[in-house]
């Protein structure tokens, strides 16, 4: 992630969180002392955020250093150290929340992400996350699924077209046919879009196929459809399913054999992980 | 809340999900395409955002009106229509994933929040929310945790004091006992500054009682020990619980006597509420 | 466009323009006088930026109403009136220059655009813009290639895969072949991510297409070599010329069979075109 | 110009080309490689955008590093080597085009005012640019121009008057002679605000002189009619020619004895000039 | 002024007075409740920031209407109604402190300009304000200096040359003389540039009027050697007196004959006027 | 105060002071000068603003070094160098004005706060500031005040209840008493949210005093009255005096007994103090 942009949220976040400044630190803490502070883990887990926990805490006071012993994207137990902080201890306690507040969402992202993708292992299927993102942290949250081994859907309205019913609706009321309706908008889009078209029944998919996709989502089909539908598609293009993803369900809807399983339970459902610091202050001498 | 501040914030979100428009409805949907639309609940709950929502489709496209059937703070059962929207189809389709993903996540607070709210009925406590609220977001989800009947905590760190361990250990490093330094540190604080303590053991409770605080706070407390402190406050200050509360502790440990028990779950962990977009095109006559 | 996205960037001109206002109208124009003005085209173009145009005026003072008679996209001949503007005489005077420079610059691209796709006409060729853009204004111009017939290419380094020679070099050498490398890494890519690779040689076309690629870009060709390279690639992908692209060669490039042809020029080289300002001050009467 | 300026505009140069960042680059450049690369001019020129260039790979990621063998201002030849770029390869093909495209503009401009300057040497005239900028770009359109060894009119409407025939049209409605109504306006105007007041005709230069002006504009005046104009105004106040200027006719204006001669072409009709950044992959070695 | 520009100034302070909103007003007054106020004078005065006290109560709540009794640049006396203003009773109380605190400050300054003013009526001198006013509300502070009479003196470091002891030093540092080294520097400069010198005493003004200035600013002369100055500068340039002025000193130093008297006074030690909101609150009947 | 927060502001006076650059020093300081430069006052003070002084330097040159001889709350002497200034002779002159606007506003607060204080010297009173402060200056004119040993009232309008007799007015028009009505209103606010009440009369302290208060306001109380409030709160809450205070009846006040005194003028009407920067230019040796 280009720091410009991580700085331009963690800063926005840190100033909500303090807009005079962290009343408590500045007159509990002397403005000298210093404190040492553990990241640890309470749970097992995937790890993703270092980038914004480092700029919580530098965008703070530029004095706190951060060492990392973990990288976004790796394992951990309950109990191990992910990182220490070191630095002005009123910095450091101004900062804990949200510092902690990222990593906790992040890891849960990329936690949950890493279950399902365990799941699906084994088949050709890829899990993918959605537009169902926290306004404002679109980017943390994508890295955080790709850190918990998943991929990202399309990034927003902007970067691919996604055709669902309505819009089919609307498409074909003039009286042409959906392939026809279709292949003439698609002609107009630019070369480099790409074109998912959602279908709900197996037998809207060979008119769509037709009009010459991309992808092709299967929304809400039952196993057997599913499986159908992978055949029916026979490889000529992407296909995706959706609707009905769950940790229970989503090996079997990989073993039909499609390519991509989109969830937005990754980003939209996620658990923050809790994740805690644990502080040391360096206290001065007694007076 | 303030027109101003939400605009901000949902444009922001809206730029985000489309930096350069949304090129399926470009594409897909005529310009003069007109659509219906019912924002229908698919589960029970509590209502929070309207003001929200509004921003979302106002700001895509002026020419779109939105009509409640439910206020914030309303409950609502799953089918329920809560709201209508009328206006250009392209629009309609382009803000419906931000709007909903607003009041999804608002709603969801505010139902969370109804259910603790409930659980402590009849008792005097008061259910409070805290700042593990998402980045960016706190003003909306503060707003959330008033629909659904609870209460807000310090808004940021610069309008309460809240004394943990930490701060404890140092103030008293220099030799002082812990009454005579916080009375010291809260002498330095402006006279408006509410002052909170948190302990987390009973004889902890005199010493800092002693100082002159406005909130005291029993962290992590068992059953017994809140009901001795809060015999043993004896309502000379506010008490507040916190730790280990969930749904199924929460009603014990209000029937303790304690004034207010902070959830960080409210904000935390609330769930996105099932609510979904119904639209209805507005199809042009056959060509 | 959005309003919102396309006030954020007029605004910002207007500042740029006069901040603390415009000294020569508030001197010497009567704040009730008022003015007519019509947006007179001094030579023959296709017309762009009539969004932007209204929010120039509109932006300086809501009291100024813009009349349009043409529209984005349409052929206009030198000597038309393409719109009206009537309001307060000193906002008239302050918003000229702004208003003028966005469509100058909209239409000049529109034009440009219009006469590389009149070039290409019954050829099945597309002529699309670059990421060569004026920074700050994509948004415009990429608008502006449209409404002279034109196509857009990807809209950022974030919505399509653009290998060229240096990537490929970096990708093979592991030892991996291209095919292998570039199949490799395209697997690591968003489901819905398009990937376009660039070419230098005839020889490098199936290495690549074997990989699975969506666009092939065969860059600085000679005619010759273009003519072999869409018989090879024979429909599998969308092929893409660019490079020594002109008014003079677009047409027999086009004759050779791609399908896409990107010009840096439209937006890079666009001269602005000459649209002028006719204001006529409602005179108060003699004192 | 000032850091913060220049970085601001740079960023959002940046943050429109990248909202997501550069997927090509992620994908297929491991985060390890470095590149080296030259900025190399593929035709003759004056240079202008150092610092701008330097922003512009810095603010993606501050390990680059740029050593310039050319200062703004200075001429050189198709094939010079004009900087030398060093860092992270993903960062700097990320940067490219966005590096690129600043310092082809500005040196298109500081080239063609070059050309200007050149063919009104040994007259006393100077070249001076004025409003007709790219919008958001100003500042560094104006940096150019100096580069070029032009000179800069009023930098916005806020710090020079300019009376065109609207505002003395208006001045006069109520009438007073041009005179007169001028010298009432200017006693109203800041003292330290430069009055220039354009003219059409040879008659209109005594009134308005004799209202106590810094600058007159003959605009689209004949050589003939100039040579008149500079020789009645007879040094009183500084004479600008403008209209009809270009390339060929510029020699004859200058030598008709004015003292500047402003150019809307500078910034308004400029080509980018064709520099290239030729990049060198230190490519890890076989696996 | 523009609107924009009020609004973003004014918004800021609304923002920055109430992050989280009135809680007052939200807790103690009902939704519906509605309030009636008079802006009124305390004092006497000139008034000035009608359009700030606007927006300052219209960006809280566009519902609230604000009628004006009183003009900018016009006199008042203690215990007139300045405005009405009649809305929501919240949004009333929320903006009254913002509101006011503009109207005080810029009304202050438009009292305290006229009072300059008026000392000097009857002599030629103009009384100018400085660059000393409040960081971030010049455009405000210029506004009031006009409301009360006063004119601008250079609005930024960017619109005019102001040479100072300082800057004549290191122009002839190399061995030139200060008038042939002012004259080059001044041959660098934009055209419309206007350049004023300060001086210290009466034999540096030759000196750098041979320059060619249109400015000659006396710094802390005495009365006798501003009159000798005048004199000696003879109506070739514009003569400003600064230093040692204030209201006992300003008619003899106007006096003397010089063309303008800058006062950083004005803005920079003016006294905000007391000026106050009288609510009415229109009270719901009882219950 | 955060480092961000307090670049922010400066950074936009800064641009507010010159926007396109500070022409002068460009065109008349050598690029390569360097200067030396003392912060020196001119009276007697408390100085207060370091960090403000720092960034406006160092944002207009990263070069630029300053060593401070004083620091913020330190007494200061006419005549003594509060601090030192070393680098760019364009820089240092160019964010001159910015530089000393700033700390001469905070050295003012902080010395007119500073007197207030000395006149309370033995008496409990403290003396705070209230919401009268500088539109977007707020952050730093509170750090004066502390800086002069005054404390700080509520930040904003979000983080204290202050009612005042429109509020209450509105509260008993339901025809509930005061004290029930406040009781109830009290109850609906956050718990962690001070209730200021202000009074005019000695007959409304017992009512307000009985709904549970944490401060009361005896507003324009005189001296008798203030006397007999105090000792009727009898340290039940603390007691806030307001209105009619100077210098002059401060002490007076003070000696009443109350705990807080506010006052509007430490920010509203505090004299710039008189600081100066005496620049030394490193002269470059004759050419």
């Amino acid at each position: 992630m280009r720091a410009a942009s991580v700085d331009r949220i963690v800063a926005a976040a840190l100033e909500e969180d303090a807009p005079w400044g962290d009343i408590t630190s500045a007159a509990l803490i002397p403005a000298t002392a210093t404190a040492s502070a553990d990241l640890v883990a309470r749970e097992d887990g995937v790890f993703s955020g270092a980038q914004v926990f480092d700029a919580a805490f530098g965008l703070t006071d530029a004095a706190i250093a951060v060492t990392w012993h973990v990288h976004d994207g790796e394992r951990f137990t309950g109990g191990d150290v992910l990182a220490s902080v070191k630095g002005p201890a009123r910095a450091v306690l101004t900062a804990e929340r949200i510092g902690l507040n990222f990593v906790q969402r992040m890891s849960g992202i990329a936690t949950l992400t890493a279950e399902y993708v365990a799941r699906v292992a084994g088949t050709g299927a890829r899990i993918a996350d959605t537009r169902k993102t926290t306004p404002g942290l679109r980017l943390f949250e994508r890295h955080a699924v790709r850190s918990g081994g998943g991929h990202n859907h399309r990034y927003s309205l902007s970067d691919a077209v996604m055709a669902k019913d309505n819009h089919l609706a609307v498409l074909t009321a003039g009286g042409l046919g959906v392939t026809e309706a279709l292949r003439e908008a698609i002609a107009r889009l630019p070369h480099t879009m790409p074109v998912e078209v959602e279908v709900d029944r197996l037998d809207q998919i060979e008119p769509v196929l037709a009009a010459g996709l991309d992808i092709i989502m299967l929304d809400n089909f039952s196993l057997d459809d599913l499986r159908r539908g992978v055949e029916q598609v026979a490889g000529r293009v992407t296909v995706e399913a959706s609707g009905g993803v769950n940790l229970d369900t989503v090996c079997a809807i990989a073993q039909t054999g499609v390519d991509v399983i989109s969830v937005g339970a990754l980003t939209h459902s996620a658990r923050a992980l809790d994740l805690g610091l644990d502080v040391r202050l360096d206290l001065p001498a007694a007076r």
